[in-house]
């Protein structure tokens, strides 16, 4: 498993070169920044996307499944996508998800809770119908400050392919 | 395949009483509501937690895989939640998700779209190590104006048992 490098400081760099299908393999890691979930943008997502009692109100959730105010998972799936758009996970084209095998939310997310992202890249393989995109399966695992994942997902993503990869292509000879 | 009935007038009743696992069978299908999905929240949204040029720019987004702006995934999925919380299928408890089996988008969400969720229940069956509660895999499919496909997803969901369920209890009696 190879660690590629964490978000932050690469940032401005890796915004001019984004990546080809070539460029990821199997067992690379993306790690993202962090972002703090405040209280007051769980309540706001939730009255717009998922109005229930225990995303809204301390008094409700603390009776509720959840045991205390907890963040709409969609809230959760939407700043996970904030932090893998700002790593160094960068596709040409951007990330363009083709569906998940696997969605979950294994732990809640409580207010003041610090998240990241961590993604592996589980699969690379060129698509057989269309020769200049391929299809690539990460596993996106989103943790918080104590390590805990609060939400894990196995996606596909479209990525193309590098122009100039194809074999006896002038490009490729050059490179 | 029973059509219980759609968003809308029945809310107000539907409110006051959630539905236990006894309540939900195979087949049944709950109707959301509409909501039309404008530019400027696409825009919004994007540049809060997903932002992508696709969705937040209509030059940019032309050039792109998607050929024109479309809302974020996870805007389609929150706006989903949003429906599927003031539809008519309303869980004891809450529309709580213990993960998917299967989550994506067949079409892109383009600004002016009317979207509206048709959630058909799958599969009922009671928790054998939690005896007061079981699982619901519901697919829901949410569609545009057209009635084209812009999200599917089949989710489990948590749901509790009727307390009076419990065969000789005296409420089951009395029911």
């Amino acid at each position: 498993m190879a660690v590629v490098h964490g978000g932050g400081a690469a940032k401005e760099i890796s915004n001019m070169s984004g990546k080809y299908l070539e460029d990821l393999g199997v067992g690379q890691v993306y790690r993202s920044g962090r972002i703090t979930v405040e209280k007051e943008r769980i309540k706001a997502f939730a009255a717009e996307f998922d109005p229930q009692p225990f995303h809204l109100d301390e008094d409700s959730a603390r009776r509720s499944i959840f045991g205390g105010l907890a963040a709409s998972g969609w809230h959760t799936a939407a700043l996970t996508m904030r932090l893998l758009v700002e790593s160094d996970f960068k596709p040409v084209g951007g990330i363009v998800g083709a569906g998940f095998d696997e969605f979950r939310w294994p732990a809640p997310v409580r207010p003041g809770d610090e998240l990241h992202v961590e993604s592996e890249v589980l699969e690379v393989r060129p698509s057989r119908s269309r020769p200049h995109q391929g299809l690539v399966k990460v596993r996106t695992t989103t943790k918080n400050q104590k390590g805990e994942a609060v939400q894990i997902s196995v996606g596909n993503l479209v990525v193309p392919r590098r122009p100039t990869s194809v074999p006896g292509g002038s490009h490729a000879a050059a490179a």
